[in-house]
């Protein structure tokens, strides 16, 4: 149910007399300063003018100041900058009280509840520009964006060279941070203080096909913990026409400032006025699983545009994929060991057939294989619609229907959106002709044209392109080397999942022997608070020993299972090889593991130390429980209080042994069976490296 | 390959030079006496004709008489008994050796080996008759037949009234017996001093449909240890055409004798000249799990007749079944509560495909059901090709066969096998029509026409009828309440198993509880010795708490499981409600269960104890073990030497928990999954009542 309230629509000089009252806004005599606190006072916002009439605004969290006066301008192409000599014109104040439905998602219904405070400014001298500033106070953080409206003395063309949005930081936090990469999230997370950030050492990595890191900036999310224990995180939400934001570091004064992504003739941003900037957000948790279990970002997008078709469901999938990475087989056919052949999809659908997988993947199925990674001219390579000679797509897919068995499209762009969108519509008939409601894309490579990047208002674009282009012909979608996730699955819930991380696929053949142990730990709190992640979780071979020039997986088996619930994904890959999963009692967990779910709980959490995630299956009364640990071995007592009053459970518990060990016996697992209910106290005992998954099965 | 080699073809008159060459026949001058060892010189039988001409033997394991003198003798209608004054004519002695294939079995190929003694006998008064007595001995025990030529002094015809074979037991040995039931096997088994043998006792079980036991006697296998550490097992091997034998004990004197099961006119069996009789059996050994590797029981029938067809296959099935014995459906349509449904089959045949099960069992598909157990006229009840209306029969096997799952037909004769004979063409017709090859048969109630009983010759040649029938149309049969196993495998592969025993279906209804703790740990060695056994095992809703009015089964959900590795079935059942097996990861050892083997070997047993059994899947070098205890918990050291050289084996171990219990805590279960390599110890812990079964998947 929306709830809307209007409070009070004061206008300045209306509002001089009403100093104090701290549940609405308040400012001096002279307007240049105005608050919010969030509904329940725990965060609040203050924002003023100085001297110089430049718009700051802090934020604070019970009585603690997390981000210090920062300042906000922004410089434009052929206009002066904005953000000198401002002007308060009204400050409005609202609340918003709503609960909203995720057609999927962590949790059956959404609060969503904040206040509103709305400045409307104008420039005090020529030439007189308006600008609002709309900052949303949550119990749980913040968001505040800019809105630019149609106004008479402003020309409608706007190019913005540079948004200058400050978060000044009270203090030198611990901060988890990949590079502010414009192409590519694909980075090792680094754990150092924020005068430590260096950026640019992360520059030219081996393994990326793309990587431009021009600052020494970081990608959003990046998370912080201060030393006083409060954990902060920065991203932005909705992001829609407009580039993305990374954050420059200033290790000198621990001032963060908005960095746009690029473009090939070096302006941020072109946009026509009206217009308004995405959501800058942070959330403020005293527990680092309270970031996890808000839901800001979503929050801040607009309600669901698509209704709750058929069409839009989680799937569990496996898929010709892995082989790729492990070498076993390849992409194109020139190599002679093509993987996408009519054989082997069918030999996947029927092995979906028999464990409860919705679907199949087969990436390589199209020709173009051949002019791929390396190639500067990969313009028209693609088609979408012509199959390897060796792939029967139609029998294929008609072999998936008759086993109940859906095929996930692959649209691999090579980071040619421009061949990408002249074929999308052939494309997407086929898909329509064939039945096929969902699509794995990637975008391998730097974008072509030259300096346009994969996070750069120009992509952002496209990727929004593709994704309404898909909603029309009922097509979800699972985008590879995306933009990141803003919370736009909200509007478009066919925005199923993404990667933009350093997924699995690392652990096959990085050079720097796959992701640490530490990795997993770490991204729950960082990538995974932008949506859902396509990880490809489930690798049971870890050693892959029958490909030994390859790295291993760095977990335990136990913990690969743990992934399914900890990473949330509503399309989520169960990655290894089928002959890895033949015959192991293990698999059963990913037989079961629920897709969606009513309710999540974060039960315990360090960041880059340890997680432990109860998930409630939604229309169902089971429980998942998924918990993993960095290097170090844990044991963790977990009152089972979560679970529901007066029923019984029978729980799988997929756990380490005594033995397990990442490195030294990863693959070692034990599964215990037993009744427990709502109270019970359980051990988990995770081993170096390790995790436990449970299936909370009511009876 | 075959090595037959008659050795030597000795007349009495020219041998008695020959005496004291224990390597073949030996006897004394008065030619009265002969001897034969077997090939390894661990079993001897001793034949000697008694003063008054009655045929007599002994038999001696090493040193140890394990029968003394024991006398044969018939008695026949309207003719003089045969067995006195009988002289010997000829003793003829020879090797045999030869390795056979099994078409399926417990192991590829077996070893048949023996030294055979032929002692042909004359009356030496009028009026005349002759009869060989033929003695196969083997290393693991012996069989001996009484043969009756054609010859000019005996008419054709012969009625035997009483077959008086005797064993002369050498102390009062502890026995595991069931009564000598002539019209069902389905008795718990008793462990009692031969002198306390009271199967009169075992009278008018309330939940039998069928028992009668005339005399105190014993069915066959009947297993015993002596006080000294041997194990005996009596049996009979090839039962053609001849009635079942059972034993009857003299509790005072400690003789069995036999005491064929009868028929409505009195008679015993009717025969034409020339016929012999089937093997009686003595298996020996000095451990109880060698009974079980002795194949002594298949070697003594004829060489296969059906060759390897592809339509003799082993199956694992489920089927609609279990949910009549809980009472939460029905076999007839009356009732209200229907279990064969179209619906209910198409579910089932889902399932089969998605979890590695070929086949489904269909019980109640046809008409007939509102008039069966307990209806006194049952002929021409059951048509065996009229679909009840709610189940559509060539929908439900298309539905299998587009997904790989075959059907199995079930036929319910209600014990009245005229009318089966009378439908045996049409019934059978239609499967060939259908495509279907395997058949479950039943013959529950009492035999119509009155006075003939299962186990008696006129059943024998009606269970071998429809044998052959199914033979012929390529089909395998199972038959429920059946003649017991005497090795008619060798020859006719299609006849794969058998109930023949109490089966899991007693856990369901039966007034004493269920199957006892013990039950389990005695079957390996008397009623498995026969041959293979549809017990039906893989309850995993052990206490049935959806069903309160049902009993339980008293194993844990572990011993369930080591019970597909424990009792050999090529045939073999998933039989608990499918809903029960959703999300359990211990369903995956049923999934991937051989019922195929190439070796099988018996770890350790103690009869009523606990047994271990570790089978080679054929084709495969994968193992399986199973184990499982009596109402004691155990703990045994099982050395891994059984496993193949230079391999490694991903064991996945289900076991009982510590907190495991067969009634206070029977599902809980623990599975391991770790490396293992032959050689290895591994520690098997069993609760009471409980198991453990390993599946080593070899690398």
């Amino acid at each position: 149910m929306r709830k809307e309230i209007y409070m009070h629509r004061l206008f300045f000089v209306l509002v001089a007399f009403l100093v104090g009252l701290s549940s609405c806004s308040s400012f001096d005599s002279s307007p240049k300063l105005a608050n919010m606190s969030s509904p329940e006072g725990i965060i609040s916002v203050d924002f003023f003018l100085s001297e110089d009439g430049q718009p700051h605004y802090t934020v604070s969290h019970q009585e603690t100041m997390v981000i210090d006066t920062s300042g906000i301008s922004f410089d434009f192409r052929d206009a002066p900058s904005l953000g000198m000599n401002m002007e308060i014109t009204s400050i409005d104040s609202s609340d918003f009280e709503e609960n909203w439905e995720m057609v999927w998602g962590e949790q059956d219904s959404v609060l969503n509840k904040y206040r509103e405070l709305r400045i409307s400014l104008v420039e005090g001298s020529s030439p007189g520009r308006e600008m609002n500033l709309v900052f949303r106070v949550y119990d749980d953080g913040i968001g505040f964006r800019y809105e630019f409206p149609e106004q008479s003395n402003w020309d409608g063309e706007v190019v913005i060279m540079d948004e200058n949005t400050q978060f000044q930081l009270t203090g030198d936090h611990t901060a988890w941070w990949i590079p502010g990469d414009w192409d590519i999230y694909e980075h090792l997370y680094n754990t150092t203080r924020v005068s430590e950030i260096d950026a640019i050492a992360k520059r030219d990595h081996p393994n990326l096909a793309q990587t431009y890191i021009p600052e020494n900036a970081v990608n959003t999310p990046v998370t912080m913990r201060t030393d006083e224990g409060l954990y902060l995180s920065f991203h932005e939400a909705n992001l829609t026409d407009y580039s993305g934001m990374t954050l420059k570091v200033n290790t000198e004064t621990l001032l963060l400032e908005s960095e746009l992504v690029g473009s090939r003739d070096s302006s941020k941003v072109k946009r026509t006025l009206p217009f308004h900037t995405p959501w800058r957000t942070l959330q403020i948790a005293e527990k680092p699983g309270d970031l996890i279990e808000s839901k800001l970002i979503v929050n801040l997008n607009e309600p669901n545009k698509l209704g709750k078709p058929d069409w839009i469901r989680p799937i569990k999938y496996i898929g010709i994929w892995w082989e790729m990475h492990l070498g076993k087989s390849s992409w194109d056919m020139a190599s002679g060991k093509h993987g996408a052949t009519t054989e082997n999809a069918k030999r996947h659908i029927d092995f979906a057939a028999k464990n409860n997988i919705d679907a199949v993947l087969v990436e390589g199925w199209n020709t173009g294989w051949e002019r791929w990674i390396g190639f500067p001219d990969r313009e028209g390579v693609f088609d979408f619609i012509t199959p390897y000679p060796d792939y029967d797509l139609e029998g294929v897919v008609a072999y998936g229907k008759q086993k109940g068995v859906d095929i996930i499209m692959h649209h691999e762009t090579s980071a040619a959106p421009r061949t990408y969108e002249q074929q999308l519509d052939t494309a997407f008939a086929l898909l329509t002709r064939l039945g096929i409601h969902a699509i794995k894309s990637g975008y391998v490579g730097k974008i072509i044209p030259e300096g346009e990047y994969h996070h750069g208002q120009w992509m952002v674009n496209h990727y929004r392109k593709v994704l309404l282009h898909a909603a029309k012909h009922k097509v979800m979608m699972n985008v590879h080397e995306p933009i990141k996730a803003t919370g736009i699955r909200r509007t478009y819930p066919n925005m199923v999942t993404r990667e933009g991380l350093r997924g699995q696929e690392f652990n096959a053949w990085s050079n720097e022997g796959g992701n640490p142990t530490e990795h997993l730990a770490i991204v729950p709190f960082t990538r995974m608070l932008s949506g859902p992640i396509d990880f490809t979780p489930g690798i049971f071979d870890i050693k892959f020993e029958d490909y030994p020039d390859r790295q291993q997986v760095n977990t335990t088996l136990a913990q690969q299972l743990a992934l399914y619930v900890v990473l949330y994904s509503p399309m989520q890959m169960a990655a290894d090889l089928l002959e890895n999963y033949e015959g192991n009692p293990a698999f059963q967990f990913i037989r079961d593991v629920a897709l969606d779910w009513s309710e999540s709980n974060v039960l315990n959490a360090e960041i880059g130390e340890y997680i432990t995630i109860a998930r409630k299956e939604k229309d169902s009364d089971d429980w998942f429980l998924g918990s993993l640990t960095n290097e170090d071995p844990r044991e963790f007592d977990i009152n089972l209080d979560f679970l529901d009053e007066e029923k019984s459970y029978k729980a799988s518990i997929y756990a380490d042994t005594p033995d397990s060990h990442w490195d030294n016996n990863p693959t070692e697992i034990q599964i215990l069976v037993k009744r427990v209910k709502k109270g019970d106290n359980l051990k988990l005992t995770l081993a170096p490296g390790g995790g436990t998954a449970i299936h909370f099965k009511a009876e």
